[in-house]
């Protein structure tokens, strides 16, 4: 790399590095709107978020910017180099090939959709949605054409949330997964069902807290560089490797709503964590996917959280918390944590049925944008391949095709990375276990440290070096394959 | 003011509105930052306001607004246009007028000094500090060169906290004020102490937050605009007239502190509360000076918080928060929240003494940059002040000149507007009774919407289109009056 063409990259790293800090700022903007922000004060935020996305749009897309990546294309050497500019590249192609006209337009049927899908939700009437849909779905096709894309369009939503994600791919991970799926969903569901009023009692919210703390601060999570806050929906906002923020919310007549949540989000918040300080800014030191991403969150919530071993551990402790379950066996407390039942609600749904949920909109979404579905055949679509699935008929489109807010604002090619994350983090588990000779053993004393080293060491440290994919095939020896998680719901709930 | 001109005025007004959401976001960055971020998350922190900082300071130096400031101010016609104009004026010449070179220096020894200030109250010695202090003196005097003054230097440096304040105008308010505090003072400290053991109970956190709540939301703060959070040090950030925050503290064994920290901080706050909307982002839509900001939160701490008709409606309620407090009568309660006495440091002193703590630095301060008073001489001097007014010997460096932290961040001039906002307090409250036929009665009763309206009409809703003497004048008829805090001081007290 000569040095007036290292210039160039020189100047992507500072420039990237610069832009971080606003975006980050940004999250924190968004993070406070969602815990703490009065009522009132919610429009003067959207100005200072618009303002930022302004900023940084204009910032990012200026035409000396595309001259540097360019350049530092030319000479890149290394693998980090090397995934910076696949990065930026990607990023500033999408940000400069769609007209500022169209973004607009798009932004504005966003917002009308968001509020008439409430409003069709509302009266469960898909027939009142349906023209806006049809504007969003119009509006991502022009988008995609606009960006480009090798396969089919539908690749090009995909690889928004997944990079380098296929339909081809995905057809083989999440289509093996299915067929195993449907027959285990139908066992899994036909089990006698664990007496739950054997959990009843007052969880004051305050030993809630300090439970999930304990919990939190024991599988890994530093609480010197994150927060746990309360909001209506859990979520998990890196703002910087130093400040990680994770909220969850209280059922007062169960502990097990807050700890999940808050097992789900420092799964992600370690990830956020444990990304390297040093490429703090670049690409390559941001999380690199939502399947990877959700992986992390499920590993701990699922794997961990729902295990013997865990709650070997943990029972006791909780019951110091909360005196009424001292009458609780490891045993009962384990199938209290593992129930699986059919539900219409893909939010609702346990370990087990979820996939089968998220496959669903995945084979729909794929259908409509393949051109094969008409949007008034998709309640009827919807409602046929859900029979198919669960052995149910759905009683009207709020418990079918309308409950999901993704679709409102234009969020297509989501869901999967959903399914990704469950099939990830089964593989992760196996590949750790079978990595590391003493890790099942620590394991079956609910010790952690070393499964959280392995998947720093395999999985964040290595940020967006790799794509999704290929990090999986580093850490695992193969593509990501659905067979693991299968095994694991076979042994958990059969 | 012709279109062409009009032109300039609108584009100041529109950079400024823009400006405004920067400066909100930073300070939502510094709330965040005294409130809730993770130690790790500290020199992130920094950086991302660091950003903000300069690339406010770009926007506005740049030779573009000092033409359409130029521009602006030959054809302003309004009072709210000139007020406008006379800020951007002030900011902009201070802000151009100090070399770069000379801003980089008083940073680094600003960060030095405060070091070195903290060891040497650490060690209570004052010959450690003053060579930091000489710096920071020397770059102020620098400063203020650069920014040039018409009467003596320190009027300057006054005027970066109270607009238009100079020594002159203080060393008839505040010169006014001695006299009469100190023989009073002596004869307050003199009385029978209220024996606080009649108070001693638990006052659980939770309770102390429902009652504190309870009571800023009757007082008129407004709460779908603003919250109550807790910090280590009791303050008021205004966001944005839709986002006003509070902090307080809390001693479980003491509901005091943390209540009339709310009062205190909510008067701050319904001041922010109060100002214009349609002006937010112009000067004239921010408070004017912290000598009037001060005479808010007073006037709800003192004035009305420490009012016996205050108690009469408020014990009852606080004794259902507190039972133990049922077998307190009123009398005792305002026996309680009015003691004064002597004490070497002034963020421990009572509503009495407070002003004789601030008399003493303004003199000092003054004299010191006079020229009149050379630093090694500043410990005996300060204690020499110290005994006269109080009758009190200090004891060591750190019970007397090295207690605050003012003089080591160069914060010069700012001691003042605490008495400012003690005697403007006490100034507006008499004007309103005054002003109000009915006003009198209705404190009687502790209802004070009618108080708080009259605030709003007299001072909130003029923002700065006033300078701060012009403001009292208008809303009270004359200048600030120190007679009327010592008539309600005398009242109280004797």
């Amino acid at each position: 790399m000569s040095s007036g063409e290292s210039n160039a990259y020189q100047k992507l790293v500072e420039l990237s590095t610069e832009l971080q800090l606003l975006k980050n700022t940004q999250a924190l903007l968004g993070w406070d709107q969602e815990v703490l922000l009065p009522k009132k004060g919610v429009a003067y935020r959207g100005q200072q978020m618009s303002w930022l996305s302004g900023y940084l749009h204009r910032e990012f897309t200026s035409e000396k910017v595309g001259d540097w990546i360019a350049e530092a294309e030319s000479t890149a050497a290394t693998p980090e180099e090397n995934a910076n500019l696949r990065e930026w590249r990607h990023e500033y192609d999408r940000a400069t090939k769609v007209p500022v006209e169209l973004v607009q337009r798009f932004a504005e049927t966003q917002v009308r959709a968001k509020a008439v899908w409430a409003e069709a939700r509302e009266k469960s009437d898909f027939s009142r949605f349906a023209p806006e849909l049809q504007n969003l779905i119009d509006l991502s096709r022009e988008q995609a054409e606009c960006w480009g894309y090798e396969g089919c369009l539908y690749d090009a939503l995909l690889d928004t949330y997944e990079r380098g994600m296929t339909c081809e791919r995905l057809d083989e991970t999440l289509g093996g997964l299915r067929d195993d799926l449907v027959p285990l969903v139908e066992e899994a569901c036909n089990r006698e069902p664990f007496d739950q009023s054997k959990l009843e009692g007052d969880y004051p919210v305050e030993q809630q807290k300090a439970l999930n703390r304990l919990i939190a601060e024991d599988i890994g999570f530093d609480f010197e560089a994150g927060r746990i806050d309360t909001a209506v929906h859990p979520f998990c906002s890196g703002m910087s490797p130093f400040d990680t923020r994770l909220t969850t919310r209280y059922d007062e007549s169960d502990f097990r709503s807050s700890l999940f949540g808050v097992l789900h989000e420092a799964g992600h918040g370690m990830y956020e964590q444990g990304l390297r300080e040093d490429w703090h800014g670049q690409p390559i030191g941001q999380a690199v996917s939502l399947g990877i991403h959700e992986s992390q969150s499920r590993l701990w919530e699922n794997q961990v959280g729902r295990s013997r071993a865990f709650w070997e551990k943990w029972l006791p402790v909780a019951a110091e918390h909360f005196p009424h379950l001292a009458n609780l066996s490891v045993d009962e407390m384990f199938e209290a944590v593992n129930q699986a039942s059919k539900s219409f609600i893909r939010v609702e749904a346990d370990e087990v049925t979820y996939d089968l949920h998220i496959l669903l909109r995945y084979e729909m979404e794929k259908e409509i944008f393949a051109g094969n579905l008409s949007l008034q055949d998709i309640p009827g679509e919807w409602n046929r391949r859900f029979e198919e699935y669960f052995g149910l008929k759905v009683d009207k489109d709020s418990n079918g095709c309308l409950q999901d807010i993704h679709w409102s604002m234009a969020i297509f090619g989501y869901f999967p990375t959903y399914s990704l994350g469950n099939i990830n983090a089964a593989h992760l588990a196996a590949a750790a276990k079978a990595d590391e000779p003493g890790l099942s053993s620590q394991l079956e004393k609910a010790d952690y440290s070393g499964l959280l080293r392995w998947m720093r060491k395999n999985v964040h440290e290595n940020g967006s070096v790799y794509l999704p994919d290929d990090l999986i095939q580093k850490a695992t020896g193969t593509s990501a394959d659905p067979a693991h998680l299968v095994a694991h719901l076979r042994e958990r709930y059969l």
